[in-house]
């Protein structure tokens, strides 16, 4: 299983990136439990056959659709080796919980959070901002509103973003039964940066219809073109307000590894919390986010619970700091293994390096096709993701161009892009966030979009 | 590491089960983030010497602390496979996804739910409650609860339980905003199980006083003592007074798969939502949980969410449901190949019958406790959890003497069990949920407390 992974991976560039699973495939996976056992070796063949062909493709060099990563072979190993010891990392005096508490110390180092700070890892970025939105809310109530629930708050609490946000922020706010209505959703400006004026204007006016402004969310790297916003204008303005100052750095929050562009995040040192995704621009597999929070008591404030079964004690396998008592779980995996394999294994300077190196793509892409007289950028490339279209007539004609593009090099397996829309233009959108990629994959990408183009154009005018 | 996780399995019956670990290792957890590369050798070197050499334990046939599974190999190698591959489970139109859809199905036949309930996996039973939670407090909300937030609630929202229940649906309902006091804990009888009549009388208090009673939730399996509540009662009454009836089947909700076991349960598959945690009786590797809702429209609703860079097509790597649109997160590991590798390979009966085994290791200890002179049960066994302690003068004497039973017999390596308080009375609890543990391995441990009970008092009269 091993061997075949290693070579599975090492191919990765001779398969399709993705493709569809055929109706006779997808048929197998409407079978009742089975009752009987199955040799394993017959099992994996199962697998082989109906799974692992039918892969998203996120670990293929021209996967770069949505926002993932692509995994790495030291992750995986880790966490087989997490599995077999089985531990859970809700507590416990261990060398798991240990190495969990390194992992959030070096993302603190990386952030440039100070070590006092607290942290924890959750399964992913959603996660990681509804920790950080509830300790939040929860400060910003000042009373005892994990017994009163917010009925009893004096003033609506109010949250601040941009209107680039991503989505995960509303859920966050519905769930912690804000509504939706307590996201401000600020405009951005052409760079999809949240306008500060237009912030401060917001704030301003929500005070003074008797609400409440809790927090301000920065993005550092948001998923629908890769802008930054002004880290240091909202930390200031957070300061002169006392508001909380959030960053989503799921994206860009590890920026700082990359020493050239570290100055992008300026100001992301002076949030009080940072939500950051190792399994995206660390490469780490499917699932690892983290949350850091520069108020350590808040936090445990927040989430600290034992029930009668689960006390602390002074000795013994349950000794020391309760890591449930930082987040919304209770039992949780050893996702920290391999983060922690990772960097020892790779150093930090190499993931720095790929940083670099995927925002040189981003960059070469932009180039040729702002060279391009047939494509056009539909967002300034700042960091690693590219928006463009192919142009066409008008509008209408461009989305459905565009889309029909994006799905025939799906189909195709030649490549994944996914789209999206940017101040009204609908177009392509590629994520590079994959140490796979060459130039030449790109070259090759763009010579797709533009035979694929040229073929429905030629259908269409049949 | 392959072969050396085979023998570490393989020799775990002869190894401490738990051992704290010394300042010098703790130290070693204090290195900033390495900057330069190691050779993934001796990074794995580091592994076994720091962190492998201090496990949780629950893999050893005497761990019986808290309530863990005991991981499985198979479970080890999904783990593997399914990070090598990377897939992400927020949605896509891949293997992966029709696995987790699968196991989700699998799920709903064991807790005897309908085909076309609804359901996620999580990444355990704090998180299935929370999403099941959240459905249960917008449908009750009744308006757009969504967008406006609870401020809006004509009536302060109640969940019904048992002083049983679990911590974290505590921790769910302050999440959600309703705060602690929105959980009526409801007086349990000398059984553990929830009075139908206290539970019935706090209903019709609680509408006399204006509140809106939401969820009454249902435990098949205490955390504290394993007792399962009156499942049929409940369904009645949840369907005389139009209350939604949830079922925190962390524990229990997979007993339907132990023949001889199933009535205990019996009203389970009533009730509208049921959380399961295959990470605890289905021996997954951490971490997996699950949750299943028999109304698929208002869980939908609940979590539907699609940003501009999400946007699904008909065809394409993104066609199909979209896995995140049920629950709190958008990426997501790919979890559910552990569990549907491990069904396939043993079959659903040997899950059922190492259930049965559980639950006889634990009848058998409770007669042997009882039959001894100088060791009482402070609970009654109906399940696969035994609480007991060694006599003492008085209570505090009782706690003091049976909490450095537990530490010594943690620290010596001879097994890990855990403490708690049933109906005032403080003593010690195993929870059987491993696959290793023999008869052997009950006798020995119950020699060991009466040894160290020995050792204690005869210091103390010195
Ligand atoms: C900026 C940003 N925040 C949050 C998230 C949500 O993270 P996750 O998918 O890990 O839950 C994403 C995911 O793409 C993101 O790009
Ligand atoms: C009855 C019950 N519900 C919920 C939970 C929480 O599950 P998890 O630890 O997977 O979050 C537990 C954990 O022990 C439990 O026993």
């Amino acid at each position: 299983m091993v061997d075949e992974a290693v070579d599975h991976l090492d191919q990765v560039r001779e398969r399709p990136v993705w493709r569809p699973m055929p109706d006779s495939v997808r048929a197998k996976f409407q079978s009742a439990l089975p009752e009987d056992p199955t040799p394993l070796e017959q099992v994996y063949n199962e697998y082989r056959e109906t799974v692992g062909a039918y892969p998203m493709g996120n670990i293929h060099p021209r996967f770069w659709g949505w926002y993932m990563g692509s995994s790495n072979f030291t992750g995986a190993l880790s966490d087989f080796l997490a599995a077999v010891e089985g531990s859970n990392l809700g507590g416990g005096n261990t060398g798991a919980a240990q190495v969990e508490q390194q992992v959030v110390d070096w993302l603190k180092e990386i952030a440039g959070f100070p070590k006092n700070a607290s942290g924890t890892l959750t399964s992913g970025g959603s996660m990681a901002n509804l920790v950080a939105h509830t300790v939040i809310r929860n400060l910003a109530a000042g009373y005892d509103v994990r017994k009163e629930g917010i009925a009893a708050l004096k003033a609506p609490l109010r949250f601040y973003a941009s209107d680039q946000v991503h989505s995960c922020h509303q859920k966050a706010l519905e769930t912690l039964g804000l509504g939706s209505k307590a996201l401000v959703e600020v405009a951005s400006d052409n760079s999809q940066r949240m306008r500060l004026d237009a912030l401060e204007a917001a704030i301003k006016e929500d005070r003074a219809s008797g609400l409440q402004p809790a927090c301000v969310i920065g993005t550092a790297g948001t998923t629908n073109t890769g802008a930054i916003d002004d880290l240091t204008g909202i930390a200031d303005l957070c300061e002169r307000e006392g508001i909380w100052f959030h960053v989503d750095g799921c994206i860009g929050g590890v920026l700082r590894l990359a020493r050239d562009h570290a100055h992008l995040v300026a100001g992301i040192e002076r949030a009080g919390s940072v939500a950051i995704d190792p399994h995206k621009w660390l490469h780490t597999p499917f699932e690892a986010g983290a949350i850091l929070i520069k108020d350590p008591d808040a936090h445990f404030a927040t989430f600290e619970m034992h029930g009668p079964y689960l006390q602390l004690q002074e000795r013994g396998m349950i000794a020391g700091k309760f890591l449930a008592d930082y987040g919304l779980e209770l039992s949780r995996g050893f996702r920290a293994l391999k983060i922690w394999m990772a960097f020892k294994e790779q150093g930090a300077a190499k993931f720095g390096r790929l940083i670099a190196q995927d925002i040189a793509l981003a960059r070469y892409m932009a180039e040729q096709i702002e060279a391009h007289p047939l494509l056009e950028l539909i967002a300034p490339v700042d960091l690693n993701i590219v928006c463009f279209r192919h142009l066409a007539s008008d509008e209408d004609a461009a989305k459905a161009l565009n889309t029909e593009i994006m799905l025939r090099i799906q189909e195709r397996g030649l490549a994944v892009p996914s789209d999206t829309t940017v101040q009204g233009k609908h177009g392509l959108r590629c994520a590079f966030n994959n140490h796979r990629t060459q130039i030449e994959d790109i070259d090759e990408f763009l010579r797709d979009v533009m035979q694929i183009a040229e073929e429905i154009l030629l259908e269409q005018s049949e």
